[in-house]
């Protein structure tokens, strides 16, 4: 039985965490710089972004990684590192500095950055916060933690959950950051996942990386793909469950473990999306396939028109069927029906590609509740997927015309 | 020797146009019925959205010109029809009336219209209104019906060229409608041209289809590719030049004279962008190849972060950068400048993809003018290309969030 938990990333057994003001942004109630510890080294995988310009942490992070361990992460926000001249230097800086606080190799380090592109990141904040960041480490740290990394967000997202392998008590959990600039590519916005699950690198690699085409692939705030998106997993192996190390049942309690998580914190993303007032998740059904199921939902949760619509309570369906139209896949419009739903009821406004009279009234209410369901029944197939991602608000602009300053 | 000319769709011989109010829209002062027709038959082309949702206005524009001739165009705003389930037959409806009020086949007659999706289209009003277009068309009309097919546009677009063929003076210009829902695909939204040039409806296709590359097909406001987008071309031939039947000279003149026509048309658009303050021309230089150039060009200018910044004159060149790291395109980052131009000057913001100093106060100067030059140098070849935007602003919201109302 899997359940829902609190503790965040460090809810799985010989993890720490902690988050500081190291004086990276301006005020200094803000927290700037986070670090994840496992009391001992870990299996780890990770996926980055696929936008051509890759901040420099991951492509240390990258380099770290090859050998499939690591023990730590360390995570600043205020600066994403990226598009400066000794960016490389600068991050394998961080690294150096955790692997000194904590004690460890240098190449046990995952470093991650996000924030501003293109203005050099300064490593004297971070080398005389470090000391203290290592010192304050503890097991209840995942909410300092998962604060030190927001940007624009305006709640922190914390995961957990409890399940069992070979009868074994297990934990996974995790914290994420992400309001703007996203649009995963095969990757995914910044996000780190503990658990003390025991399983081979090979295999976390191959959980995440497809778990992440179901979660961090499905969400959209603004259709900017970012160059720091980053998800890594650390498993240390503490719950002392059999190692995993094929495809079984264990794998596969495991995954759906780790879907829990990434999904949730996925939710959490697209729900506090740069000036979103509004959580849109777009169901598509009844598609020839599910590649065609994610790029269909998918383009109607990044219309732009769409999302302003949803913004306004606005049941303009029309906007949908557009957005399905350029999606790029080879469907039949004369097949669509196309319903809004939320806490407030459901409502069908198109059938057969065409719309079916309904109540304005009615769907304006449902529209005006803070989660919004857009369920599509493409209706030439069984398979399905789902996307999420938020309205287009006044707020949006203004957090983004003069964002640096 | 081409020169911009006033007349719009009339400038060219033998072209007469209407714009009335009918009563698809609400108030009475507002143009929702244009008509345009030339005196004699005309070569015809046209292109359209690459949807899969095609309005049913297209589907019947398609038929009628498929023996390459048509006479007239008759164009409605403030309802789509689209996706609805009698839209062919109200499309053929439009047809019928014009044919009927003009005396010619009604399959030469290419229909358009433009508004909100998924409303049954009255044909009530057109019918009653289609005696008074017809009355009122005239050869200083361009204007009303320049009027007559905008939606939240906010200005009329009319542009004109005078030019000569064999040394017969000839005659281009076109009306455009549009401002939000633009994104073209190998399509445009709509736009009428006529030209009073003899040329044979093949070359004449082969002339608007290269052309919407470099034209329509580089402008977005809001990533969002229309259902009803439409660029027809009627060429009656009334200028006596000797008919244009291969790409020599004259196939060239012309195909100039409607790039200079279709170009001013397109930016006309940008500006006019759903709540744009500012129009934004990214032009990339090189690159490999001309598609890496449009591409690249294209993915900047519908960065909706990018976007935003320049509404608030903010030079968050990072975003430049992040936005020709997801277009698609194997280039390479460590080559690419950045510069930002208006009529205040220019500033160069990034070298070899990284920062370089500027002044913040310079670069403010510059990107609060109207019109911004974004001038991307890849260093990595000689093909080039432009692509036209505009900001996204407050307005843009206020105007989506509540459109059918």
């Amino acid at each position: 039985m899997m359940k829902m938990i609190d503790g965040g990333v460090c809810a799985a057994k010989g993890f720490r965490a902690s988050g500081i003001h190291c004086g990276l942004r301006r005020s200094a109630s803000v927290k700037d710089l986070a670090l994840v510890a496992s009391d001992v080294p870990a299996s780890a995988a990770a996926v980055y972004t696929q936008n051509l310009v890759k901040g420099a942490p991951l492509l240390v992070t990258r380099r770290n990684l090859a050998n499939g361990t690591a023990q730590a992460i360390v995570c600043n926000s205020g600066n994403a590192n990226t598009c400066n001249a000794n960016g490389e230097q600068v991050a394998a800086q961080m690294c150096a500095l955790a692997s000194k606080a904590l004690g460890i190799a240098p190449d046990a380090v995952i470093v991650a950055s996000t924030g501003v592109i293109g203005q050099p990141l300064p490593i004297e904040p971070i080398s005389q916060g470090m000391p203290l960041l290592a010192a304050q480490l503890s097991r209840s740290g995942s909410e300092a933690a998962a604060q030190a990394i927001m940007t624009t967000d305006t709640v922190k997202k914390e995961a957990a959950v409890a399940f069992t392998l070979g009868g074994k008590p297990c934990h996974i959990g995790g914290i994420a950051k992400g309001s703007g600039m996203i649009h995963p590519n095969m990757a995914t916005m910044l996000c780190f996942i503990t658990t003390d699950a025991a399983i081979s690198p090979a295999l976390l690699q191959k959980a995440l990386s497809a778990d992440v085409q179901d979660t961090f692939n499905m969400i959209s705030v603004d259709g900017d793909t970012s160059t720091n998106d980053m998800v890594a997993v650390l498993a240390n192996g503490l719950a002392q469950n059999p190692m995993i190390e094929n495809e079984g049942a264990d794998y596969q309690a495991l995954c759906a473990a780790l879907r829990q998580v990434m999904q949730a914190l996925c939710i959490a993303i697209a729900k506090d999306g740069e000036g979103a007032t509004k959580l849109l998740s777009c169901h598509v059904s009844g598609a020839p396939d599910v590649e065609t199921a994610r790029k269909t939902a998918k383009s109607v949760v990044c219309s732009s028109l769409f999302k302003a619509a949803m913004f306004g309570s606005d049941a303009n369906w029309g906007r949908v069927l557009c957005a399905i139209g350029y999606a790029g896949v080879p469907i039949d419009i004369q097949k669509v029906g196309v319903a809004f739903s939320s806490q407030a009821g459901s409502i069908t406004v198109c059938q057969k590609g065409a719309g079916v009279p309904f109540s304005e009234e009615e769907a304006g209410r449902i529209l005006s509740q803070p989660e919004i369901g857009i369920d599509i029944l493409l209706d030439q197939g069984a398979a399905q997927a789902t996307a999420w991602g938020c309205d287009l608000s006044y707020d949006y602009v203004k957090i983004n015309g003069d964002y640096r300053s």
